[in-house]
C-alpha cells in the first residue's frame, strides 16, 4: 500500500524510462518490505528547470553554465 | 487551516467537478473537525497517465489493457 | 486510484474523526469523479503547532493569542 | 540538505521571480539553521487557478468576484 | 538531483530496510535516467495505521479484519 | 495564498528557529510575488536521520562518518 512520489526535472524522460522507474520502485518495495504491489502507487512529477533550484540557483542557469 | 492535496490522473475532470471536490473536501473538514473553511486550502494535481503507476504498470498501459 | 494527503495540526483528532475523514474523502471521489474506492488512498499528516505557520506566525503563538 | 516545495497559483511568475524565491529560501535555511546550500533543493509548483481552492471556492471564481 | 518521497505505514521497518530503500531508489535513478546520486534525495515517511486509508477504511481496521 | 513545505532532518531545530523559517518564508513571498501573508501557509516536517537519504546513504550513516 505504499505511495511513492518521484520528482525529476522535465528534460526528456521517455514513457519507457518512466515505466521502468515505476516498475523498479514497486519491485523494490516488494523485495525490501514485502509490500503488496497491487496497491503500490508511484507518481512521477516532471518539473521545469526554471522551477527547480539547487545550491540557490535554478537548474536552467546551472545547465547554461555547463 | 488544513491543507489538502488531491492527486488524480489527467483524464478530463471538468472545472465544475474540480470545484465540487474543493467544496466537498472543505465542508468535510468543517463537519468532522470544526475547521475554519476560510483558511482551508485544497490543491488538485492532475497527473499524466504515463506518470502514474499502480501495480508496477503505468495507467497508460492499464487503460489500453482495458 | 486517487491519492489524497490531508494535513492538519496535531490538536487531538480522534481515530474516529480520522476514519470519518478517510471515508468522506473517498466517497467524494466516487461521487464526483466515479473513482474506484478500492485503490483510493488517503494519508493524514498531523503536524505540531510549532511547525505550522499562517500569516507568518506559528499556530502555537496564534493559539496563545486566542 | 533541506528540501522545500513552494506551491503558488500559475498567474505569471517570471523566471527571475522564481529564481529569487529559490535564492531567498536557500539563504534563509543557511541563515537560520546553518544548512549547506549546495544540497538544498527548492521545487516550485505552479497550479492552475481552477485547481486551487480556498474557503471552498476555486481561485478562478475568487478572481472573477474581485 | 531527483527528490523521492516514499510513504509507508509505520509497522516496524528497520533502519537496515530503510537504508536499503534509499540505496535501491537512488541506484534506480542512476540506472534508468543517469541521474547524479550525490544530489539525489530520498525521504521516507512512516505513517500511523490510523492515519492511512485505502478503500475508505483505515489500515488499523483492515489489519483487525485480517 | 501560497503553500510552502519545508523538510529538514530532525536534529534539534528550536521553536524559535522554526518560527523564524515561517516568518522569513512568508515575507519572501510577499516581497517577491506580492502574495497575501494572511493566507500563506508554511508547514515544516522534521524527518528522522534514518529516514533521510542523500547519495544513497542515510544521514545517520553520513553523520557517523563525519
Amino acid at each position: 500500500m505504499p505511495y511513492v512520489n518521484i520528482k525529476i526535472t522535465r528534460e526528456g524522460a521517455t514513457p519507457e524510462q518512466k515505466a521502468e522507474l515505476i516498475r523498479g520502485t514497486t519491485q523494490l518495495l516488494v523485495d525490501v518490505l514485502g509490500k503488496n504491489p497491487r496497491t503500490t502507487v508511484v507518481v512521477i512529477d516532471e518539473v521545469d528547470t526554471d522551477n527547480w533550484g539547487i545550491g540557490g540557483e535554478t537548474v536552467t542557469v546551472l545547465r547554461q553554465q555547463g
